[in-house]
């Protein structure tokens, strides 16, 4: 029979690694069986619970800091809680540097001038307002901080971009800069491959496996989890493509993430072509739009864009440039006979084109309310069931493909007509002989719409496929072979634009020996000082101890 | 200024080939400038309105014909209704087979016994009522009618298991028997790549690429769109694979289809890896969970299944078999510290494991409600807030893993436990010294349970990776060095199942000379005729020339 006892102490700051040795020099002690040191969130106590260590008479508030020992005896039990102050004073008292460590930002900033960033994991309710201290001493900032909210996250970065500076985070947990891991890094060697990393272990995988397969990392930079969230609208992220686009020695670039916002996706895409350096990206979960569209790859694993990444590298006097094609401003209109077709054109399009609307949405947000109106890009697939009751498949009569093309034509906002024409048995003996004449007709009112056709068929089909082709382009159109190549070539027309221009990263300022202000987990600054990094390690403490209503209280008096 | 007529036919069935050459007709008149002659639904009434063919005094129900014409002037509009039954007549009188032709399936197969195949693609109404008359009479169905209903889709299915027959559609627009195409098929050579296809134009764009690419087609089954939703259960894709399985002309499989529901994925990749075969596999829109797991390889373009089915063909005598491992009937229970690496490899598990939760889900349904207790598979993401605050990350301190781990090898439903080890700065220092005697002490007393690790490092890092990794090895677990390899090894341990046996498809049957009774579309006649295959084509009109109140009527009488 076991006892279990406790002590909770109200509403003051303990670091998570002094609550951390705590526990663990409660369970060294004789007779105890096993201890718990948390905050007494819902979750932790929850935790508790699940290992039968959560007593249920506790009463406590979240800001409380609980302690609760199992015991094999009530002796021991109680000698373990009458310990706890000598265990908290004996961490405290091992740290023999702590006399010689500023206490704040700006003493930092003063003992160690060179350092160019902060880096942050003071818990998440403190972890702004350090931040917004570090901006105004026109520092980077590294910000492993989790439970930040997301309109801090969006004043912090909107205010960091204004300057010129970068906010990775929060809950950033990795980045490499100049050869120097932050937070959770792995060592690797230099090298021309930039990483931008929205997500931490993905970075560390992603960054170890170019390493382990021969090459080397430039910058990594961490953006944090929401960054790719339409709210936040991927400030870092841009960011981080533009300087390593601008940064000479990076060749290659590795963006890596899980699924954006489909709008942020689209941005990104183009942002990514408009570096001009060979990209290779992996939406962790997004279904890849092709293999590679201009300078961009996609990639299906985090192995697999490390080891792109490096192929790129040996190969990289192979052909990764944009074709210099001249840019579309206006709308795609997709007019399928093929649902298929028309599915997979989308799936690859949406990538590229935002927003993109469809009869065969492949997410709800896509769906076209009304399948006989097209609106912004469109992609509609004619064999649907809606358009089909008395009437033949648009492989057989082209009549509805071809009044949909000229109600298509008469919208000023269109500037591409897409369609397939699927041949083989049973299809119309002369699909393309059918649509030529009204593409001329269309070309003669309106020479700035550019017609695209996916030819699909075999050299066997009776219709004579080489035949279809040379009307089609006779017309003057361009005609591919696969949704694929379709894909890659409507992409790169209506792909790349120009986002908006804020201050850039000075790239000087990233690529000068690291230095940092470390405020939080000390273990990253050993880390930085073990790497060689200049750094100097904060004695930080909480506003007003930790007491909210007197933190409350002194910032109200400051203003 | 020009004069719309119309005319409306009330009830009378017409198939759509009359109603486009009365259109066509129609259009041919002098004074004519445009026509519609459509079945009265409202999306053809909308068609007809943005076409300004709907003037708005028509008052007509959807099973009404209806015939607008639109001429310079009354008298030639006038004319042209006039001509109506005229240009109806014509079309008949020019088919002048059509005394010799049976007027009923029973008929039809008295005159050609060989019939094997019934091809219907008469409207969807009558569809269901047509297809259980083939079923009837023992014959395979190729269903092109599409709006037929779910119900009686998953009632001809069931109906077609138990007898081995297959039901190819409803909505099936491509199939290739014996090197002959039904419905809209190209002509492509005969080969030893067998096609499942739920998808008319991606079968379509598949088989041609193959042709293209050298290679060749044993069958190519469709399936019908709706045939991978949970409500129909891949009734027809499971028929396919195990028919192409036992098929010894068939060397390949490739599998398209938009994205199944999940529980059908997971049942239909279990069916591809027990046919022993490579199956090329394309879900279009789903993110492949892997490029290869054991037998199966996936794609993410319709001609990229192609050119990997191809070379698969090229390379037959390479390593695609599974390995021999065995089965595991109990669950999985991932442990991480790496966000994106439990993203990543839920991402590739979905596939093959379900169902599958987790506190980081990759859609709603795999949410894990309590991410403090575990359900079925489940990836639990440790580094997530809920677990954060006032706690060390899980890559700095193994307490919440090593108590989850304890937790989990308590559970009797638990086969294998995986977990991630994240090397580098920022770490702990021997992450695999504190996991290693927790796994020890595990397979003391639960031998049973596999462990599995993924070790993310370098050479350089602190830790020591090759330590590590022999820390690990020696409790007797399988360490991977990527999501990658640990995704493909535990779908093999796992993702195989038995499904339940229903009467097989008969192979002798399906590969003998393709012979068919032809009801609905004419072209369809023609082009098996054309294609060398035997067929006959019925002079269909539905019950009761489509007076819907007389054909209930008469159904009642015959019971």
């Amino acid at each position: 029979m076991t006892v279990t006892k406790w002590n909770v102490r109200a509403g003051a700051y303990y670091d998570s690694v002094v609550l951390m040795q705590l526990q663990r020099g409660l369970l060294g002690l004789s007779g105890v069986v096993d201890a718990g040191v948390v905050m007494a969130t819902q979750a932790n106590r929850e935790l508790l619970a699940a290992n039968n260590l959560l007593p249920e008479s506790i009463t406590a508030n979240p800001d409380d800091l609980l302690i609760v020992v199992k015991a094999n005896d009530d002796s021991s039990a109680a000698d373990a809680i009458g310990k706890v102050d000598e265990l908290l004073t004996r961490r405290k008292s091992s740290n023999s540097q702590d006399d010689f460590r500023p206490r704040s930002l700006s003493a930092a900033a003063k003992q160690l001038p060179e350092a160019n960033w902060v880096l942050i994991s003071v818990p998440g309710r403190y972890a702004a307002g350090v931040a917004r201290e570090a901006l105004e001493l026109d520092k980077h900032i590294f910000l492993y901080s989790d439970n930040v909210s997301l309109e801090d996250e969006i004043a912090l970065k909107k205010s960091a971009r204004d300057k010129g500076l970068l906010v990775m985070g929060p809950d950033c947990g990795t980045a490499i800069i100049n050869g120097i891991g932050l937070g959770f890094a792995n060592r690797v060697r230099r090298g021309a491959i930039g990483v931008v990393g929205a997500s931490g272990t993905g970075t560390q995988a992603v960054t170890s496996h170019i390493h382990e397969s021969g090459g080397g990392i430039s910058h990594a930079i961490g953006t944090g989890g929401r960054d790719l969230k339409s709210d936040v609208g991927a400030i870092t992220a841009h960011q981080a493509l533009d300087v390593l686009a601008r940064d000479p020695e990076t060749k290659i670039i590795v963006l890596v993430s899980k699924p954006p916002s489909p709008d942020i996706a689209t941005q990104l895409i183009s942002a990514a072509m408009e570096t001009g350096k060979p990209v290779v990206i992996y939406f962790i979960g997004y279904p890849p739009p092709a293999r590679k569209i201009g300078n961009l790859q996609f990639a299906i694993s985090l192995s697999e864009a490390a080891e792109l990444a490096v192929q790129l590298l040996v190969n990289s006097n192979s052909d990764s440039q944009n074709q210099q094609l001249p840019l579309i401003n206006y709308y795609l209109r997709g007019l399928f006979s093929g649902g298929t077709l028309a599915y997979e054109t989308l799936l690859g399009l949406q990538a590229s084109l935002s927003p993109i609307y469809s009869n065969a949405p492949i997410t709800n947000y896509q769906l076209l309310e009304d399948p006989l109106h097209s609106r912004a890009h469109t992609i509609i697939d004619l064999g649907d069931e809606f358009f089909m009751v008395g009437r033949l498949h648009p492989m057989i009569d082209n009549d509805l493909r071809i009044r949909r093309m000229r109600q298509e034509a008469a919208d000023p906002e269109v500037g591409m007509i897409l369609f397939d024409v699927v041949l083989g048995e049973g299809s119309h003996m002369n699909p393309a002989g059918a649509l030529a004449p009204v593409i001329k007709e269309i070309r003669v009112s309106r020479p700035e719409i550019e017609f695209v056709a996916m030819v699909i068929g075999t050299d066997d089909d009776p219709q004579n496929l080489q035949s279809q082709i040379d009307q089609l382009k006779d017309t003057g159109m361009t005609v591919f072979r696969t949704a694929t190549e379709a894909v890659e070539y409507i992409s790169l027309r209506f792909g790349r634009s120009v986002p908006d221009k804020h201050p850039p990263v000075n790239l000087g300022r990233l690529t000068q020996p690291l230095a940092a202000i470390n405020v939080g987990l000390e273990s990253f600054y050993e880390s930085l000082i073990s790497q060689g990094a200049q750094a100097v390690h904060i004695e930080w403490r909480p506003p007003a101890g930790g007491n909210e209503k007197l933190a409350s209280l002194l910032a109200k008096m400051k203003k």
